[in-house]
């Protein structure tokens, strides 16, 4: 390879540095992103982190190449908050069975022994790790959501008709994760516990990294260390699921950092009870995913993360094309160092 | 940025080049991959392309940052393969459902207006966009596929027991599209057009660029241009959806090029009926899944990349963790350029 | 038999007829039923005939014994009106499944064979042989069904909060059957045949039997014909399905005639398009469920019976008690002569 | 009432006592039914009391005409053995989304108010009030069930392809209840109380009633008198539920007596471990179904016939015609008196 190349990219990467610290499109401090897409828009403030200078100085902003799984393995026995529907795995075609109906055609004659399995499911779009969509959550006497869509219009019998979660663009995007469990020592937070901003901005310190405007952040409170190969102790994840992030950190992290999309390793990333709001449900959804148009990543594995001390990667996660349904689902987001 | 840092970055990529040229761990010219990984292995052809470095090469190929949705959207409309279980997404909570309800802690009192959306799933593991898991086919008289799990042994009542959907890693490799629709002439290929080794070899000398061992290969039919918002023109579909390659055509992209998973644009990306193996039921995906371990993409959406000529980017994607599934389902892949 | 018997049995005959010509308790000649039994009525006009006496006389009016099974089988692949979900029954335990999960306390140890079947079922309220629920149809602004029940105070996520078909008590009552496809001389009447009450009393004239107060009626087109093991021929069935009553001849059948429940052989008993209300949908459907709180018998298999000439016989029916469902589906009425 | 008919109830109460004094077809003392209906037979010892005689000394033997309904009601809170699926019933069209979405010809314009709903069911066929096929029990390293019908040739992926609950003919047959529970003084028998056949008898001379060859016996724990609306106070039920025949209970019902159909208000009838055969997973099911071909009942709601002391009565029960169930579900028989 000429001299000339290796120079070019040099100045690429230094370009590119440069574009990352520009601050993603829309977004005020103070203010952060809100209805400013449009009547129509139905993405929210990933619009911010879409065009393609920014997606190629997240990807040359990767290291290593090391992949870590974000994804919790779902089965019937998993962990889920008990409003959604249950999750069934069933064996729909197996090779017995079609040889033996033999209704296929091409299978089930003794010289083919060719044959399949395929499965039915019965799932939730809430189930596993998720990322919920901007029609997810309601608010109102009108039952509205992001940008102002209302059940009267859009409220479906086959989930939502504006801004589903197959609307949710592929999302390649930096990202930095925050360890409160780690900082605070604590194999897992306990039940409850309220992450406030000023937790946040103390693990922050601890480990010396920063959110920049535009990053995916993932906040840790260990509850996923119990998660197991399917979810299955549910009463030892949900003694650590209600820990989360309050309203008022929810708040830091997107009118002052600029985050762009807020996960967690809990089934609702905010805390159960947000003390400073008393009989309130959800503050945290509703100001994030209504108001904002800030999505929200549930049920994220962080323990390799943490694990190996990766603060800071590429967040990339997309979301079934799923018409209609509110979340994605039993997802595998992946992080690249 | 210091001068230092530059230098070793333009080393960095140069050394990276370096490793994307290495032959796909594994593989063998002549013979491809196959069951090589150990008795335990779930992954096959995969593991060639695991390792960081390759990982890292993929992404620093990556030229504009410009993004591609390979996925299709999916609803009960959906055209499908009629061996499998229908799809249908139902809104299994609403936001004047809960309200009337009053069944959810802090929502349908007056005061607190918020409310939620979630849906109820019915759906295969084998519709729209997938990435064939290797428990999907079975071969012999002991139904055995890939790595010779057997289903007396796996073949479990939820799904298989081994080598399900859920342990495929997720991808981040090079990848080409052969564009044999484009090299034709036509707005998609007629039923039952045997795509052999000779037509991909001519599409790809038409787009001037190769195959390359390790690379993903997405072949074109031009079928989905005709999937619309849901897939819902069944007939238009199927009016092409039979066409793809043959058993001679998938031996050389895996023999002779070292493509580590092969996907199209229709429902099995193999021809109807091979002209070489009468009476043969899929033998494609009897080669690729059970022989050699070689993943299989279904129902790509290639419409994008062939019109705007993109022939190489990274390839991405993650399927579902559901466990025991067979395929990854209504995924959305991404090509970034 | 000896003559007392005789004896003993016409005099029987005569007092249980006696007991059977009470009109039904709140029918009205010229206004039918109603909502007339009270605001928090349920059952409407089936209150009519559920007293001992009533039953104990139907009962008595059994002459032979010969029962008449009115339910056909349904699986995934038998004909439904396009808008309810589809049918699936999935093996979801299997002797071989149990065996290898070993996960039922028991089974799958070598010494203890024993083990079983148990499916899932994906299927709608509204397949197969059915009574629809006086909840099933809704009209007005308001969505109001049966006796006013609003859909702002009882339509939930998981059906109906009031008058659901598990609310249809058991009904045992004296029936009729018109077999206006018998008196056409059809296999069965043509598509969108409208049937009116001149047919209905031409029928019943050639069979030389009346309607009487507190019967259920039951119409047959001869569709069912074409049934056969699963109601697979979806092209026959709809050549006839839209045959039925229109609105004049339930009018007539209720207020005139005091029927109490009435049922026929196709999807939707009424005619597809009745030719006095051009635009209206289903309006015997509006004039049964919601005005009249009559009951609705569909895809009764009237054939055994047709063929049989039997006329008379008691009607007994029980749906599912399945909580919210608007119909009781894959029934089995049966008729005993 | 007139003399006359005093005396001609009492000469049919006579001829009656004759029909139902012949025994039932097949059954021999000391040995019962078993496989004995040739080698095509799904419905096994219910051929014993199908001939139009039986069925009309049955219906002869009715006495006041008072109805009593043995289901119980199931939604998605109900107690069922945790083997089983889940059940969900969902709204899946309502009148609000009909209107939206006008995707129903006739509906949805603003002049036609017409609209309606229909539910989707995910659900077990082992839920509610049950009636157990002759296929759902399996055994011997063959897995086969009644009739010697083997997994082999018989076992699909859509349910069971002999013996299925769709082919259980509507049953119309006298019945006795044995008040266990009531001759106890308790209001529901303890976890794991083993009925023997002296329990039964007993129960039995209290009652001043006795068992005719070819009587429905149904068994009465009380465990039921905890349901309530659906059954979701499962510990409770849990508490009671394992209180059963034992295997020479079983056996003593069927040979001695005649038995055709046992049933009772449990999840199994028989005891949850036999004390007599340790070890052994429901014996019970294993002798009825599969040796004896004697239909199970269960979870059928006995409290208001034990609270009215109706000791004999006729059942009436008629499972749903779903191809391939392995049992009726969610079913309703009723006691006639």
């Amino acid at each position: 390879m000429p001299r000339i190349i290796f120079l070019v990219l040099t100045v690429l990467v230094f370009t590119l540095a440069a574009f990352a610290q520009a601050p993603p499109k829309g977004w005020q401090k103070g203010k952060g992103y809100g209805w400013i897409w449009g009547s129509a828009d139905e993405v929210g403030a990933l619009n911010a982190v879409r065009d393609p200078a920014r997606v190629l100085a997240a990807l040359r902003s990767v290291k290593t190449g090391r992949t870590f799984d974000l994804g919790v393995p779902v089965d019937k026995t998993s962990y889920r908050w008990p409003g959604h529907s249950p999750t069934e795995v069933v064996s729909y075609r197996s090779p017995e069975g079609v040889k033996r109906a033999r209704d296929i055609p091409g299978m089930g004659d003794p010289r083919n022994t060719i044959a399949f399995h395929s499965c039915a499911l019965f799932i939730s779009d809430n189930v596993g790790t998720q990322i919920d969509g901007l029609g997810h959550i309601t608010t109102g006497a009108d039952n509205h959501w992001y940008n102002g869509f209302r059940e009267s219009d859009h409220g479906l019998d086959f989930g939502v008709g504006r801004a589903s979660a197959d609307r949710i663009p592929p999302i390649i995007a930096r990202a930095v994760l925050i360890d409160v469990a780690g900082w605070k020592g604590a194999d897992a937070l306990p039940a409850n516990y309220a992450i406030g901003s000023k937790d946040l901005q103390a693990a922050l310190a601890a480990q010396k990294v920063d959110v920049e405007p535009g990053d995916v952040v993932l906040v840790r409170t260990g509850t996923l260390r119990y998660w197991g190969e399917s979810g299955a102790d549910h009463a030892r994840i949900a003694g650590h699921d209600s820990a989360g992030i309050t309203l008022e950190a929810a708040r830091w992290l997107v009118e002052q950092k600029g985050a762009v999309l807020i996960g967690g390793d809990t089934s609702g990333v905010e805390v159960g009870q947000d003390p400073a709001l008393p009989g309130r449900a959800i503050p945290v959804h509703e100001y994030l995913l209504v108001e904002q148009g800030v999505h929200i990543g549930e049920f994220h594995f962080l323990e390799d993360l943490a694990r190996n001390r990766v603060w800071r990667f590429v967040y990339f996660a997309a979301t079934n094309r799923v018409r209609g349904a509110v979340a994605g689902f039993a997802l595998r987001p992946v992080a690249v160092e």
